[in-house]
């Protein structure tokens, strides 16, 4: 006797992509928020210098943003497939 | 012989849209909270480099803003689907 | 009395990809975000040494930045199989 | 009477290459930004001797990225098997 | 009557090598990183020091890699047996 069951759990890659977007966003937060929190501090102990800590700033930023964006956007595909 | 359940959780993905929005606001107000946090006392302890610090905290926070108000709009998306 | 059962969870896959996605990207922005805190306490400390902190900071970041890219692109994979 | 009852969940494999490869790129996430952390706070204390420490932060990090992209290679291998 | 039933989850041991490996380099990657880290803030107290620190550095980051190789390999026999 051989069954065969396909059990569809109707909502489960919706419900992966929403949590998904949501741990993404929760990385992406903590991350930049930690980069932020830092530059604040910095540009307070070196004001002359906060060119330089922007920029390097900015940079570190983009670099969480890059994959946190891909990361939400296949969320998006997930959700919208 | 074949049996196919197609086992629906209803609420499943709204749960999760739910949910995913949750993590999404957490990780923005941890991050956002962070780069204010230190951009308060940054401002205390110079506060003729207000100014400066104050871009940097709104390009900052404008960072976690945009990541995370995408995936909010992910969990919409998928909570009125 | 041997029996076989075939039981496909129909949407374990994706959800797989959607949470795994998710995780990459706290990762990537824990790790990156780490990163860039200390650059910009470093180069406050040291503005003089800037341009070694930020490059030592693309690399390290860099490289965090390649394997999450690697990472959501098997979760990409696995959402769009 | 002996049963034997095989239940072949047909998404398992790849949820959990999916979950891995997110896993993966966690750790090595914290753990080069942990590297890649102190290295810059080293540079900002010895600029003198940044050379060395980018050297030894590479080393560092290159081989946690080795084990990692070797943990992603594996999930993928599942991935697509 | 005695009834046993030995129900056998098909996809089991893949899932297990998938998230095994996920494990394994978390594992690695938080282990290198501290040693990493350390060798980092070594090498600026005392960067005289700086080519025994990194030599230390490397064998003990060598010994986690072993062990971590050794268990991605385990987890790659297992995925493809």
């Amino acid at each position: 006797m051989f069954n065969s069951i396909l059990m569809e759990v109707a909502g489960l890659p919706i419900f992966g992509a929403a949590l998904g977007a949501g741990v993404v966003a929760l990385g992406a937060g903590l991350g930049i928020g930690k980069i932020g929190s830092s530059a604040m501090e910095a540009i307070a102990r070196q004001p002359e210098a906060g060119s330089k800590i922007q920029t390097a700033m900015i940079i570190a930023a983009a670099l969480i943003e890059g994959v946190s964006l891909f990361g939400v956007l296949i969320c998006l595909i997930i959700a919208t497939a």
